[in-house]
């Protein structure tokens, strides 16, 4: 056994309470190297009737196997240790490492223990994210249904975009495009930023209690949520609180006055006067225009949080996206998630982290994060032909094992965004590839999200090239896509196994092979990336079924 | 290279902010597997000036060793990757996994980060607890300085104590005994709590808000606090906010009220009436007259706090013990950690977690823990000559990397407490045993604490066997022993290398050797646990000092 493989980490995701009467448990070892491994689990302050389970198999990726085994538990003070079988061999593992015996004695000293599952401690996800198809909208190149409120000097809304163009986007041209949505069947939006900046993409708040002018007013965007509603769709915003505008109010009186400024200590400005070029100021990135707002100066912190009330109470909003979450302090995020999840239990939170983001979703800050570590494989496999299907689920499979279950059915999985190239840019147009790879999205565990316009047929490099205009001219349409993306949509929200089963890769060298498995349904996602045809036999026992029942083929 | 040992974890203990400009990164590889390994970082806007560092070994234990390296950062929005030698081998370890390559131009998808160290995140530790020599006592038993206040059908000092006896220990008894504690050189107490409470340990409250009569009062406390720090030493409380007493008012209120009553949801009950026998509501362990505290109910919460607040504002006191802290909601703690920092940010946290405590020690919770984990290795190492020195070691290089340097610069190591047999009773009253033990403990890392008696050879089993009277009776001493308690506390409080100093390991087949290093100053720590003589030789690098000098011997 190669021992130095071997992972368990306390209350991590390797050991998190899915509810509160139900502990999962994780283990890893080196790959094809164990026989059988069990978890030998008890209650702590009553070991002497603890129990002895097989662990399941759940993934494998390129170096390892990943175990699993769900404790369901009245009393949740829990002690626990792996025992480990590979031919004659017997280990077990413990807090302590690994011993051939097992003194039970001194249990206590040696286990692994979750102390106790306290329902607050619970990451709890909203209850409809296992049934959320999302569709991301850059506001100012969607639709505009309003030309008394557009910019002026606009740009022809079929001319490619410069960083700095508007093309008159706007709330009501959502509204106006609503029986587009519902009839495409998506039924959450998320919406880049809405509130006051003088950008195009808004990324640099003016005032976090307007909504931008040229994007029309709160009469409007209450009309917006409460027609979405009405058509069973969700809308979440977009909150960008690690930068602010150099044209925020308090920061142009922090440059004004200097230290005097009751706003001086909202951002890290290293010396007065105040200077631009280069600033003399944090920022985000090196981008001066973007002063970095200090969300830890209570003021602040208050002014902004009240801004979230705000918005979640008066417009009943479903969730927010968070900008730029990673260089935020995680005291905030907490501060952030109590106040969202007491006006409302149900909104969704979603952070802006590239990384590995665990450490913001044990609970206690995000419900989930948009999944780019899911479209970097993507581009990888489907877009690129770089890797083969059996890397593109091991890379799924590091993935998962990653985050708790309840994470990994909240993550917002998507193929492209407005910070991104268009998928079927990184596909070199090649539509098949892309009508795989949102094949895979819609099959997969988590919220599969659609940039907007992609389900057309629309492409473009990174920012700005990704951020045309919605083309409404149906003839312009890739009809047999968006025909396909509607499907994709319709089965996704039909079929239970897709929403809320469990998974399982079962590529060949030939096809990428993901199995969903929910209540004795099951339903197999077969995806041929080559050029040539294959074969696959669906195992045996899925024959044990009812029936079998073709739901999407192309070819 | 057995790339499954390789382990890095982003924003863990092995990825962590010392300080507000220093990263410490930490890398896992298999024992003497790899030749060198280096951590190439740079900022992640700015990632084409990156650096390239060799990192150092640290640490090593049964299968791992452990590389560090800290990076001064003016800017900690960091990227960084690990390039690992062995031979003519070379490879790069990514969040992505590994590669013989590695393509710079996309380096922002493949490294791990750290995002931002926001000041408010970092982990402070008070800054005295390097400097800090505990002394734990068991309030009942230590002396009765106030006959008046005293229980009645008192046990004789001198006899044996079951579960229930009363002694008469109280407040005024340390304030009598404190010019022994300032003479004896420690400057921190740990007193078991002092609350109202019908029993001994007073691990049951009755109320928070008072001092347990046969203790003393509020002002006799206060005096305490106020003669202790005029002596240079700092007063700990215990915390003990998982149960109280089944005696505690807004208890008897749910138990007569039922539902109707107010303070119902402070507890678990699960029906009415309340049941004791076997009890119908949530415990500690399974102690019906220890009901648990639901703290998750913003009242009781807020009660508590204010208890909290109440006692570190008003007393001034130096920081809290918190009893059974792993089985209390997160949530509580972190609202405990803000109300205790806002009044005293030299307050100290110590939790009683006997487990992997990382979820706790993060910076959001507690500083510390009560290093029971330790406390087991002595027993092993030095009470019952179980482990060689160098598992002994390797056993404490498997605790040091479990946490970030700050936490284990303030963890309480201790030998014994009221919760364990006393260390001479493990070692069967050998007493070189224990001063070996102590030697260790005072030349470790971390806050050396004294169970009271300790020092003058008091032994005793498992309670109620380690909670003797404190023996008065100097005839009765061993002054032997006594001395060199005083003169190993003595060499603590002086040599800032023992206080300060970076631990390396350095032991032999037959000696246990550590060495601490703080400025050009080096102390070596030379325990022998066999019977026969041992030597060692000095490495040459040590008489690169100016001089060399005996602190302590013992044969």
């Amino acid at each position: 056994m190669n021992l130095q493989a071997i992972c368990h980490i306390p209350k991590s995701n390797y050991a998190y309470p899915y509810k509160e009467n139900e502990l999962h448990i994780r283990l890893r070892t080196a790959k094809d190297d164990v026989d059988q491994v069990e978890i030998i689990h008890g209650i702590k302050y009553d070991w002497k009737n603890n129990e002895r389970h097989v662990m399941k198999k759940i993934l494998t990726d390129e170096f390892y196997d990943y175990y699993q085994y769900n404790i369901i538990c009245e009393d949740s003070r829990i002690g626990y240790y792996f025992g480990l079988t590979k031919g004659e061999k017997k280990l077990y593992y413990t807090e302590l490492g690994f011993a051939d015996k097992f003194n039970d004695d001194f249990a206590y000293c040696y286990f692994f223990q979750y102390p106790y599952i306290n329902k607050v401690d619970v990451h709890k996800e909203p209850s409809w994210v296992q049934e959320a198809i999302f569709y991301q909208i850059f506001v100012e190149r969607f639709f505009n249904g309003d030309v008394k409120n557009s910019p002026p000097d606009l740009t022809p809304w079929d001319a490619d975009p410069d960083p700095k163009s508007f093309y008159g986007g706007d709330l009501k041209g959502i509204i106006d495009k609503l029986d587009y949505l519902k009839d495409l069947g998506i039924n959450g939006i998320y919406l880049t930023p809405i509130f006051q900046s003088p950008s195009n993409h808004k990324y640099d708040t003016v005032n976090y209690f307007e909504i931008d002018n040229y994007f029309g007013d709160k009469e409007v965007f209450g009309e917006l949520v409460q027609r979405a509603h009405d058509r069973g769709i969700r809308i979440v915003l977009d909150a960008v609180f690690n930068h602010c505008s150099n044209l925020f109010e308090p920061f142009l009186d922090a440059v004004e006055k200097g230290r005097e400024s009751k706003y001086w200590e909202w951002f890290f400005i290293e010396d007065y006067p105040v200077k631009m070029d280069p600033p003399n100021y944090k920022t985000f990135g090196h981008v001066a225009y973007m002063p970095k707002l200090n969300t830890a100066n209570p003021e602040l912190k208050e002014y902004l949080l009240s801004a979230i009330r705000y918005w979640t109470t008066e417009y009943n909003i479903d969730g927010w996206r968070l900008d730029v979450s990673d260089e935020i302090d995680h005291l905030f995020w907490r501060d952030f998630r109590r106040v969202v999840k007491e006006i409302n239990e149900e909104a969704v939170i979603i952070g802006e982290n590239w990384h590995n983001a665990l450490p913001w979703l044990m609970g206690d800050q995000f419900d989930s994060v948009m999944n780019y570590q899911v479209t970097k494989l993507s581009q990888d496999f489907f877009a690129r032909s770089e890797i083969s299907a059996r890397s593109f689920e091991k890379g799924l499979s590091s993935l998962l094992i990653r985050y708790p279950d309840q994470v990994n059915e909240a993550m917002l999985n998507l193929l492209d965004s407005h910070d991104t190239e268009r998928f079927l840019y990184t596909c070199q147009g090649r539509k098949e590839k892309l009508k795989n790879a949102a094949a895979f999205l819609f099959g997969y565990i988590g919220m599969p999200c659609t940039y907007y316009g992609t389900e057309i047929g629309m492409t473009g490099n990174y920012d700005p090239g990704c951020r045309k205009g919605f083309d409404w001219n149906q003839e312009h349409w890739d009809m047999e896509l968006y025909q396909y993306y509607k499907k994709l949509i319709s089965i996704r929200k039909k079929e239970k196994a897709l929403q809320y089963g469990d998974i399982t890769f079962l590529s060949t060298d030939s096809l990428f092979v993901m199995k969903r498995e929910y209540n004795k349904e099951c339903i197999y996602i077969l995806i041929n990336q080559r050029e040539d045809v294959a074969d696959y036999n669906l195992p045996k026992s899925s024959f044990e079924y009812n029936y079998v029942k073709e739901l999407l083929s192309e070819s």
